[in-house]
């Protein structure tokens, strides 16, 4: 007896700042079932967090906070070595500030994602990952938190939180399953990435930039919202996603069978 | 019959900035009922806010979100113009974000009050009044919004929030009520301030400068913490209040009697 | 005896910061005789102003610092009311900035300008227009000050510095002679503005909102960077100011006539 | 035929950020001979800075700007992985703000020194070295750049700027000459501080805390400004080094010797 495959779609949003613009969200949003709200560090304004989160309930997506490095003149790209215990109160500071606006729109925070350096640097390192895991569980053990991979799993669980692993259908990865990171985001053809979707969600597995099948080990995909199309790659993979009888679900629905 | 008076004393902590250390909040907790906490936009690092909520916690204080004009280099004493909808996000973004820390150390939110130049403004313009307290309804109606008057009473009123004025013991006040702000807070005698304080919590009374007595409307007394002598000045309040028979309580215990 | 009018023709420039883009600097360039260049209060990190600076020198443009109030999340369009002795010590620490990388790239600082909220605040208030002459002094008095009008012209000589008083051929004016600020920048039509440009520098007149010839003394025509047509504007602009035979040279050189 | 011994004794300056402050760099300037003034990066507003410079300009001293990474929560002690052609516009943008402002207070810069984290890795990375070199000579060539030691003289030499090694009498060495960096300055004895100074000027020699006699090859020595008994402690050096007939004079002074 086969079971319908199902997973979540996410895309990091909310990354304007005052008078910049970045990322055409309210396009976006029809496609997906969870966003990564990013929450003052590296990007976001509370007037965009508002704006972002509204926008996130009406359509009925699980909301992640998107914590970052305090760098915004780096956008959170840039490694930071802060300790353990004072980078756990920065993640408490964002998760709690974004968990306002939520609960003011009538939603629910649905999980945690740390951004651009913090989510290299803490998929790879259990010291960081335990101490975004122990903000986390401050607020609510129940939310997930979103890395590359289980790497860290141990740290997380530790801290009583669950972790979720995703993977990127507009990325390379190379033969050992390391992301191959883009300085900024190549246009990629949507087929292309729609059908690595479907590969991802359906069979677990992606073709190396060297040609060779490897494993991943996914409950969400994330699509990127900053490459030159990605509206049309969005809504390219929610098609592909649906034709092949994939369930697109928020990450809530996805947890108790994790 | 008569009742006992019955008032909260409060002061503002956790105005430090990372490297950078400002009051001895420790020394200051022992004689107050509630603390106001910068929550980052003129004071307050994650590491320093995390702290002062555990030590306010510890000693059973009301804590109320000590929030402000985005304005670090300044200390958010400086008047800023801004659209009253966006500082309703940048009080909501605030308020949540301490609120994450005091759930995080088993406490619960207490109060709202603005500081610096969004405290005097907000004191005086209904709108600015109004976006704040909505600020604070979106989070909890049942947070009062701590204020120098009742001047705006009806614009936060309107929000459905409870306006809860306070009063200075260690300032002065000129003949038609209004406070005579220090440039940097002078060291007060401390009898002289203990003095006031009790007049203010029994009578509802104090000498103007201009040696006229005029009415004070206070719900919290609140005490300077950057004074050369603040922690003098808070032990011989809190011990004169003591001996006048005032109880002296958190905020939240007066706000029915409102 | 008639002689040839000469006008200089400004944007603002460098106003990307980090991550986020805006304006199409390379592209209006060409049109141009002098830049204001963003220097890390409103916008412009580092980065961005380095490159900007390097664009500038080589199309030979007139540089000029565009200093604001910090802040990054209002893009220095909020009135702040900061002392004039702290602002004066806010605008050298800009334009001191500004000059490392100008002198860098082998050029020489040529003006100043005050960005949006200081830019409106300076050209009313004596007392801030004097504090920014003052810090232009500090680094060369031989700078210029552009302002909106010659208002505060009387401090600003007396800190030892000529004003330069400018007009927008793609905004608005009242009957009064005051802009008709707006929100975000229209598109509005090439040729009109361009009609109204050659107007304001050939006979120093504009017609206003109302329909009324108001007198427009003016050194540089500034043009919008942020419009949706902007590129199109400066081009329409330059070649009508070119076939008017009118003059475009930078600031500097009009000064001696000022 | 002996020669005096001479060496530069400095000190980082300007620390204070706004409401707060740090250090009490009025009681140490007498007994300076160089300050490393804070560029706004990790610490030092501009009114903090203008203060600062005239004092020092007040006082004879030799002005180095105190560059650091854009870091104000961690006081710039944290490291940061900044591409070093980023890096490099940081620098300039900090050494042309602190320029402007000795220029307006009469004087003339004199060295650049990084501050924290940057200073360290600086130190030990000759790539970022390079980086802060070539911003340095963007500005002024002859600016020596002080650093821990000459492990990354070859790329600072190759910007064409000279590399200034400094000791530290208030810190501890490691056998093998690394500095044992202390979290929050101790108050060390002075005279123990004065006796390592004086040893470091005319012996250029230094006890480990292993007891081990290393080689202590530097131009300059810093004091800390930060210790509980800063002014106690540079008081006692400077009396000391008078004593012991070693000149004290501004790094300028030296740089031909080099």
């Amino acid at each position: 007896m086969s079971t319908t495959p199902r997973i979540d779609v996410n895309c990091d949003m909310g990354e304007s700042f005052g008078r910049w613009s970045l990322g055409d969200d309210a396009a976006m949003m029809p496609y997906l079932s969870s966003v990564n709200i990013a929450t003052g560090y590296h990007a976001g304004d509370p007037v965009t967090i508002r704006r972002t989160v509204e926008g996130a309930v009406e359509h009925g997506l699980g909301i992640g906070a998107h914590i970052a490095f305090p760098d915004l003149m780096g956008f959170g790209r840039r490694r930071m070595v802060i300790p353990p215990r004072d980078l756990q109160d920065y993640c408490l500071y964002q998760i709690g500030a974004l968990q306002g606006f939520v609960r003011a729109a009538g939603g629910r925070l649905a999980h945690v994602k740390p951004h651009g350096a913090l989510y290299v640097m803490a998929s790879e390192d259990p010291e960081m990952a335990h101490a975004i895991a122990a903000a986390t569980a401050a607020v609510d053990p129940s939310l997930p938190l979103m890395l590359l991979n289980r790497q860290c799993e141990d740290a997380v669980v530790r801290a009583g939180v669950t972790l979720v692993p995703e993977a990127f259908p507009d990325l390379g990865y190379d033969d050992h399953g390391k992301l191959v990171i883009e300085k900024s985001k190549a246009a990629w053809n949507p087929d292309t990435v729609a059908e690595r979707a479907v590969r991802m969600a359906v069979e677990g597995k992606v073709a190396s930039v060297g040609g060779v099948d490897i494993d991943v080990d996914a409950r969400s995909l994330c699509i990127h919202g900053d490459a030159p199309n990605s509206v049309d790659i969005v809504r390219t993979v929610r098609a592909a996603l649906d034709a092949a009888g994939v369930d697109i679900v928020p990450l809530g629905s996805l947890i108790p069978a994790v």
